[in-house]
């Protein structure tokens, strides 16, 4: 297979995890930056240019200015980010490069015209993103650690909160989604981490995945909490969910709690380099059909199993890999979610989800946390 | 002028602020949306449905799976997300479009080859995300009173800090630009906000204005604290900075801070509905000349006035609108940041930033905080 095209990325760090895992630098708006011999370039506005040049990951940090200037020279005073990118393929002797599918259109239509040659990869930008060095390991275990920090204090919350009727009573007041949240984020944040639209969902709300949650929490109702912080310092995500029950357990939750775990440890049990993730998805699948869980879709929703088995984890929440209904081989050193779970509207939801590193024969954990449910 | 087709989108609300002000609903992944015969459509998987359908401003909301499924029979089993917007756009009678200049490269060309029709706006994707109306006002003032809430703890914490030498001392330990981000973070996720990468810059870290500040804060340095909230019940954020020095100014400080604060009341003079942003940056401009601060760019970068004189702001921190270098008509209605900035290093920097609605006539504030700086 021939060697591919370097990189061309255009785009900010907040909306692509390709380019913070390239230069490594948070940079707000977006920018240039691209791979000529085998050396890393980005091209910066002077209000960028010190901080990028310090902390970033790149050979060379070039002044947007300059660069302006020279295209304007070039292509005329209309001259725009095409013509300056024209300008430095020209100047470091490069006609090709690879982008993403999601560059942006306008500026890959007009490079096109200014006679570079772009292309699409057959997969990935950077495949080695999805391969998580041992470094970026120790990063997300401390995303899922700073998860941990969050569950703690749930745990903390539910059992001094206290039961009056309907009401879980904490601190003289109505226990609320939106106070648990609060109390999960600032324990995180006092961490060095940032968790943002921390799922704290009881009852039916639950039921839909990805419901923040809102309103007074109830007692014997299955509430989720789907944290996933990340730590400032890497720029990586943890992914932790649990599922809790301040109260006393129908039966019915109980089962239901104890078979989406069940079906975690199966998908655990199945997953390892090389196998296909439809097979993983499907140990959940049999898992649930086996324990009588079925998935019904109608036009107003899903019930049962209504979401993947897992996804990849690193410098976004839903980095590239996938553990679905969709064919896709699981590469040796992959880091993914794995979290199934079961939702019906009158009983309620329940999520286990956990982080692995796949290896040749089976996974390593990433993350740490009982799965004690019940609180009294 | 011909009416401009519908827009189609394809982007996750994280990414895209055009996406959220179309459909008024987070979803963190990306999807399909658009408009046909004045109504909104977008695509859902069964795991968004419900959620989007209840909360978002769409007119209707189609099953993902149902209409990949119809992709599949009308063009194969390989047909993506491509195919299934053809068939959406063949249903709805509708084979043009106008897309964002950010549309995804990839699935632009295959659209075309699929017989659609995509257009490039002349200006933006919704020319009216730029004029906001009084609701959307409400939003942002409401994101300025949230970074005023972080301001009065900023004050509080350097009143309530004592001076030992170099260091500040708060509560028994040194006052680091980490803490004071923290505390500031707290108080505005307690008020419903989310504060994130707050600037807390002292000296020569300040000089950079884009870098957030570490380690100890030290006294008789200028601090520069940069606030951009996002009020979490509406989306829309708020932005506003302003400096501080605990201890005895310098007279150069002093004359720094308050040149600085000139150019703001200058730009805010100039400011009014049909000026082009060019003059209203270059009576900043003037301002500092004046005053005698130059600005020079060097090959580490640079000192002065060092970036525009303000930005639009409303559901992205940088939405659309600029007052800066580039000529750029500012239509009535628009909210704008206007923040002059200077920065010396060995002296420090100093930046003011408000946020205003430009009117017929002039401004009308939507941020206020006092401008005291001086902390003893």
């Amino acid at each position: 297979m021939p060697k591919p095209p370097p990189p061309l990325l255009y785009a900010d760090t907040h909306a692509s995890a390709d380019m913070l895992y390239f230069g490594r630098v948070e940079v707000h708006d977006p920018f240039v930056a691209f791979g000529a011999k085998g050396k890393k370039f980005t091209v910066q506005s002077a209000l960028e240019f010190g901080r990028v040049k310090r902390t970033g990951a790149f050979d060379a940090v070039l002044p947007r200015e300059e660069w302006m200037e020279r295209a304007k020279r070039a292509f005329g005073p209309g001259a725009g980010i095409a013509e300056m990118i024209a300008c430095l393929a020209r100047a470091h002797g490069q006609k090709r490069f690879r982008v993403s599918p999601d560059f942006p259109a306008a500026l890959y239509l007009k490079l096109r015209d200014l006679g570079l040659k772009l292309e699409f990869p057959r997969g990935l930008l950077f495949p080695e993103r999805e391969i998580k060095t041992d470094a970026e390991c120790a990063h997300i275990r401390e995303g899922n650690r700073l998860a941990a920090v969050g569950f703690k204090v749930v745990e903390e919350v539910l059992r001094a909160a206290t039961i009056k009727g309907r009401t879980l009573v904490h601190q003289g007041k109505p226990l609320t989604s939106e106070r648990l949240r609060f109390l999960i984020e600032v324990a995180i944040k006092e961490q060095g981490g940032d968790a943002r639209d921390t799922i704290v969902a009881g009852g039916d709300q639950a039921c839909d995945p990805h419901e923040r949650g809102s309103g007074p929490l109830r007692p014997h109702e299955l509430i989720i909490v789907d944290i996933f912080p990340r730590h400032l310092r890497s720029g990586y995500y943890g992914d932790m969910t649990r599922t809790y029950l301040k109260g006393r357990p129908r039966e019915v939750q109980r089962r239901l709690v104890t078979t989406v775990r069940a079906a975690q440890l199966a998908a655990l049990r199945s997953l390892r380099a090389g196998v296909d993730g439809r097979d993983v998805h499907q140990a959940v699948v049999d898992t649930f059909t086996e324990a009588g869980y079925e998935t019904k879709r109608g036009a107003n929703g899903a019930t049962g199993f209504i979401h993947g088995t897992g996804h990849g984890l690193g410098l976004a929440v839903h980095d590239p890999g996938r553990l679905g209904p969709v064919s896709a081989r699981v590469p040796r050193g992959a880091v993914l979610t794995v979290e199934p779970g079961l939702y019906y509207p009158g009983l309620g939801g329940c999520r286990w989800e956990d982080v692995v590193q796949v290896t040749a024969t089976g996974v390593k954990p990433l993350s740490r946390h009982p799965y004690a449910w019940e609180i009294r």
